[in-house]
């Protein structure tokens, strides 16, 4: 199906400039994992049933999709789905356990496996998903990221059975049975294709891959088996006209491959500094990168290291104010608040700023 | 108590030669966690007690400690125990659960914790440790590496209570009160200089810091709260005049700072290939860097990927060949035992190669 033409002029917006490489008059900041447990009108609307379901409710899945954006007042919404909803669409015995995290009864070990893999229809099988994405685009201006989880981190959960420490499973098969690997990253490539395409065309105006555990690869591993089919997927999607996000844990030694793989901007966790990594990925746009767990420490130490973070990144913008990972359950709402007020009213002068002479963005002279 | 003088000049060494920045004719190896529930021979004289009590029976442990020497005939030995040991001699209510990791009952947040971290006695705390030692060297002339948990790893299984992915409540702390912190290191950095002094007069000839989870902070953080504890159990260990290695995981933004802190020899997981490593440490002696994941897939994936390890290692030794953390219990023992013959047999001539103009360490000519 191809894209509708918008009806009108869409808002201005400043994560949307800034995703594109350019520098809005205010630092746009959302969070990854924004719409959740940390919320207390997330918990009193979610009632008992599971994740999974949630996200068949338009009504339901959409009112959670607004309610960080109303609160925080953050620039983007981001679409109330989990990675694994194409798959769990298509068939695959997948469920997303509270405390635990995607988990498949029979995990995929074999190529007899690959015949549960069908091609995705977006509007027969996720239907639930466009509705989700009409009705929050008919409610707010804020442009929504609609998402993807990429084929290494899908096929991770589909091989491990559960979230895992080590990819040992995933490790073997990829390096145990090459023809298979490639097999399953073209099926799940597929997946992500058709799924991202959907949600575009029903109005999502940004997109991000997750592919949040590539960082446990090595880099040779990285290029051999899982650069290709992200660079398919992001090719593929090139003539949607929006922004594409890449983003990943732990992917410090990955970031220029990361670039090479054709996104717009890249997601950067906490552990490389945002000047490190605007080096490594070329000079793309950066999106990040607060630790989550500092957030935990309250409001202070949250200001502190977000002045560290926009120093990091620096003057001319191309850079999107972000945590470095999802939001943790246990995080008070009322830092994110102070935050999204901070960057809003002293960001892009800190980032102008830059890093001061001792390294660090402290610009406030002893204040 | 003064480390002992040796009673007759030891048996010449490979891991240690390597260990301090020489060329032996083998390239040296072991690996972490090569003792345990890989090998069939552990499973059979563990029964059903926890590894918290099989720690406590020196005979026991002097023999799981030696299995992996006899079966592979590695180049160290290393001490069956666990970081945790030292804080649990001293009465810290934590023990270490199948399948899950260390678990403190009681989980330490607050000043009034600091008064359950008394000072270690290594003779009259942990007997069993020194009697385990005693026993293995008298029994092997392998070097054998004593070992302790660093301070800030330790800290974070104190503080979270249990293993976790993110160390919320450890980084919360951390930043959110840090006269405590600092308080909280000291003593902890203490109990591993107490223990690992008594591990070498006992006599280890080689000392391993585990800073395992080090990885999860920023560089920035990890210069503030980590590193001036890491630095002084360092220095306090150097009149012991032996090797110290010192490892975490995912350190590759830390790599530098990792050789501030003053140890001979640094480990490196497999994330960064270890021709970028040796340039991050500045010339120290590196440990590593198989994916312990890689092993899963069997012979032959593995002997390639320790080619590269190899070639990336390059000339002139200064390198000691381990996984990139532990053995992982569903390891097949004979693959590591092809992996030691291999890297005995061949290593130093493929290392010596070094990376051939592909950038890979095949140095095979396609055969």
């Amino acid at each position: 199906m191809p894209a509708e033409p918008p009806t009108s002029e869409p808002t201005p917006s400043p994560f949307l400039e800034a995703a594109r490489g350019g520098c809005p008059d205010r630092v746009p900041i959302w969070f990854q994992r924004q719409a959740g447990r940390s919320l207390p009108e997330y918990r009193a609307v979610r009632g008992s049933g599971s994740i999974t379901e949630a996200i068949l409710q338009p009504e339901l899945a959409a009112e959670i999709t607004l309610q960080p954006v109303r609160r925080y007042g953050v620039d983007a919404a981001v679409l109330f789905s989990d990675i694994v909803t194409p798959v769990h669409a298509i068939g695959v015995d997948i469920d997303v356990v509270p405390g635990i995290g995607p988990v498949v009864e029979q995990p995929f070990r074999s190529r007899a496996d690959l015949g549960r893999l069908r091609p995705l229809d977006p509007e027969a099988d996720t239907p639930y998903v466009l509705e989700t994405i009409k009705a929050v685009i008919s409610a707010t201006d804020v442009p929504l990221i609609g998402f993807a989880g990429a084929p290494f981190t899908v096929a991770s959960y589909l091989i491990e059975g559960r979230p895992s420490r080590t990819y040992g499973a995933t490790k073997a098969l990829m390096l145990g049975d090459e023809a298979l690997w490639f097999d399953l990253m073209e099926a799940l490539g597929d997946l992500a294709i058709a799924s991202i395409r959907s949600q575009v065309n029903a109005g999502a105006r940004a997109v991000q891959l997750f592919d949040s555990w590539a960082g446990a690869l090595t880099p040779a591993h990285y290029r051999r088996y899982v650069l290709p089919t992200s660079q398919r997927v992001f090719a593929e999607l090139a003539d949607l006209n929006v922004p594409r996000v890449h983003f990943g844990v732990g992917t410090g030694e990955l970031l220029g491959l990361f670039a090479e793989a054709g996104a717009d901007m890249i997601g950067v966790d906490w552990r490389v500094p945002l000047s490190e990594a605007r080096k490594r990925v070329g000079g793309l746009p950066v999106q990040g990168n607060l630790d989550p767990a500092v957030v935990l420490a309250g409001v202070e130490p949250t200001l502190a290291e977000a002045r560290e973070v926009l120093g990091q990144a620096g003057p001319g913008g191309a850079h999107v104010f972000n945590l470095g990972h999802g939001v943790l359950p246990e995080t008070n709402p009322e830092v994110l608040e102070a935050l999204v007020e901070f960057v809003h009213a002293e960001g892009r002068t800190i980032a102008e700023a830059g890093l001061t002479a001792d390294g660090t963005g402290d610009t406030s002279n002893g204040s």
